[in-house]
């Protein structure tokens, strides 16, 4: 184990070098890992071998095991995930705002790279080699600190990804494995003015334990307790197909729905049917009382449970009054993530997308487009939930500061 | 003394009704909270009144008796302040991006309010009606947790802007003083959920402590340890000229000069032309061992103090070696908030421009533009120096977050 303070410290060098070193150089870099990750196959195979059956030992469960299994397919992928930053337009550099101040100083704001970023994330070592290619093309030196559970897979990855950058010309200190106990996360979380921001990607317990013990910046991100609202004049044709997509195209992610809404004035006919279909698809509804009563298929919803995440093939279902009530309870119950409404009144959806405070609000679509691939970005560190500086898909852009560059000719302040 | 959890909550429902009133009654109101503070001046005097006789009683230094004194005048200027913000535009519902989806789905990212800002400030009673007026502009509510020193000075212009927010129609609750001893600040620091984002104005120990307690994510102002590096290249009459309005214009502000550092080809000559000027200004210079040796009226300047602020008429003088030297040295020491370079050679201001990082970066002029006022934002909460979300001078738009907007006609995720 190495210790912290020095891999910190490195990796703010690096981070100079990085923050000048042109597109074509990191471009080169990505192409380099992408080639190193592949050539190292059989090394990081082998050490995904000895996770996974320390993990069996261990008692992980088949989900976690299958989150953490590399395979020749998967790691292609991976290596294919650093090419495709290659063809994404470099952030840094772009002037997003510029003037001239009336005594002829010329002011331009510049996207440049945030610094040393840490990556705090769970045993999924495909993150592994997103993360660093994505702060890498933005400029960034990268500290990953990967689960233990994943420890030799991550080994073997980053030494193939250093080898990359090394191979590119570039300083491999750009993308660090910080390893070590629990204190080491405390040290990652305290190391102001080292690392310039932390981004925890995984579950709620994760996410809260680095929100709330960290003194570096951190965006939050992930946390997706997603509500749908059929408003009366909804398209009820078009709901059923939403909030199956929404529900089971892919459960597991921040992005499903969690909780479905009914107005009042349809419930009646509208939940059995909706029911139908969802059971049709596997999924098991939890609803309030006025929800049980229209359909025994329902199961009675936990008291408390209207604040969670299932990620699973379950979905809650609450008959509400109106539009306003429907508004009140996302208030209290949203992570602030992703809200739809499904209506036909322009009035609503203008309501419902002015009223509702999350990183995203739909109209009549399934919230499953909230995802930077989706969005045309061709690349995704995490979703934020958190107000400050990024809302929503995090992508290259994302990753990067400004800073304001003044040029004059000798001008001082009347 | 109210309770705090009950007045952040009641923050937060005048957040959403502020989040959606149009411009209209948000410059109404703050052209009602102008005049309610010129109706209030007898009150709002004698309260300060009381607040200086106290300050003198517990000693408080001339300095910040002078700062916590308000006058006629003094008044007058904070209403102007106020209705200067109904010039500026409104930042909510500026859409920032938006394309279409291939599929039709239409993306709009959208500026909307923060919600509930809190502000962290010392015995400065006028950044109660600045902050108050800025955030409410942006559809903010805000919380002010001002210095016990003023607290009756904010109590009543606190009263006044609730009149007026009253008066025009606008929820009162948007604009609340949070009193109390050290413990309430550590509620509000902790107040997740409730409060979007605390903003410290002050010195460098109430900014560390805000940075380094809270789980509220905060917006860092304000350090300035500024450095200018006078390149062998420069253009010597203009940099006396600068250095000189740099250090002296308003030596206790952030954006002032607190380190010189002169290129070594230069400095025999140069030193002692530039000590000169600043000893005709009443500055005292503070050198290295190389400047000392220059000019018997340089004092040594302490071992450890190059991190720090004088916020005085003393200055900081150190020869470096060559632009290298110079980068290496601000990196040492920079505080994030403006580096200055005087140079003619372009390859030298574009290498200084990119390594060094931090918040404004200025070549051949002075560090007193960084400034909202002087950038012509018309109005600045502060001057972020770090990197997420905002950094530089900040006004309204950096008061608010985005929102995507995405509207469909039933589509689904393949």
């Amino acid at each position: 184990m190495t210790e912290f303070l020095p891999l910190a410290r490195a990796a703010r060098v690096a981070a100079h070098t990085l923050a000048t070193a042109p597109r074509t150089a990191k471009d080169a870099a990505l192409v380099a890992m992408a080639d190193a990750l592949l050539d190292a196959q059989d090394a990081i195979l082998a050490a995904n071998r000895q996770d996974i059956e320390r993990g069996g030992l261990n008692g992980l469960t088949d989900a976690l095991i299958d989150r953490l299994a590399l395979n020749e397919v998967r790691l292609a992928g991976m290596a294919d995930g650093l090419r495709d930053l290659v063809g994404l337009t470099d952030p840094v550099g772009e002037v997003t705002r510029g003037w001239t101040l009336g005594n002829g100083v010329q002011v331009r704001q510049v996207r440049v790279p945030l610094g040393v970023i840490g990556i705090i994330y769970e045993a999924r070592p495909n993150v592994t080699a997103d993360a660093a290619g994505i702060c890498l093309k933005a400029g960034n030196a990268v500290l990953l600190r990967g689960s233990s559970s994943a420890v030799e897979s991550n080994r073997a990855i980053v030494t193939a990804l250093r080898a990359g950058l090394q191979a590119a010309g570039l300083p491999e200190d750009a993308v660090q494995l910080v390893e070590g106990g629990r204190e080491v996360t405390d040290e990652l979380m305290k190391a102001r003015g080292l690392v310039d921001v932390l981004i925890p990607r995984g579950g709620a317990s994760l996410i809260e334990a680095v929100v709330t013990g960290s003194q570096v910046p951190v965006i939050e991100t992930g946390t997706g307790n997603c509500h749908l609202f059929v408003d009366d004049s909804a398209d009820l044709d078009q709901a059923i197909g939403i909030i199956l997509n929404a529900k089971v195209q892919r459960p597991s992610v921040c992005n499903a729905l969690e909780t479905l809404l009914v107005h009042a004035a349809l419930a009646a006919s509208f939940v059995p049917r909706a029911v139908d279909a969802l059971a049709d698809a596997g999924v098991t509804v939890h609803g309030d009382a006025a929800a049980c009563a229209l359909d025994p298929r329902i199961v009675p919803a936990a008291e408390n449970g209207w604040d969670a995440e299932f990620l699973s093939l379950d979905l809650r279902l609450a008959v509400v009054k109106d539009l306003d009530a429907a508004i009140a309870f996302i208030r209290r119950h949203t992570s602030g993530h992703s809200e739809t409404i499904l209506t036909s009144e322009l009035a609503h959806a203008r309501r419902f997308t002015a009223e509702v405070d999350a990183a995203c609000v739909l109209v009549n679509a399934s919230s499953r487009f909230v995802d930077g691939g989706q969005f045309g970005f061709g690349a995704e560190i995490g979703i934020s939930t958190q107000k400050l500086h990024a809302r929503g898909p995090m992508a290259l852009p994302e990753m990067t500061t400004t800073k304001y560059v003044l040029v004059g000719e000798g001008q001082v302040r009347e």
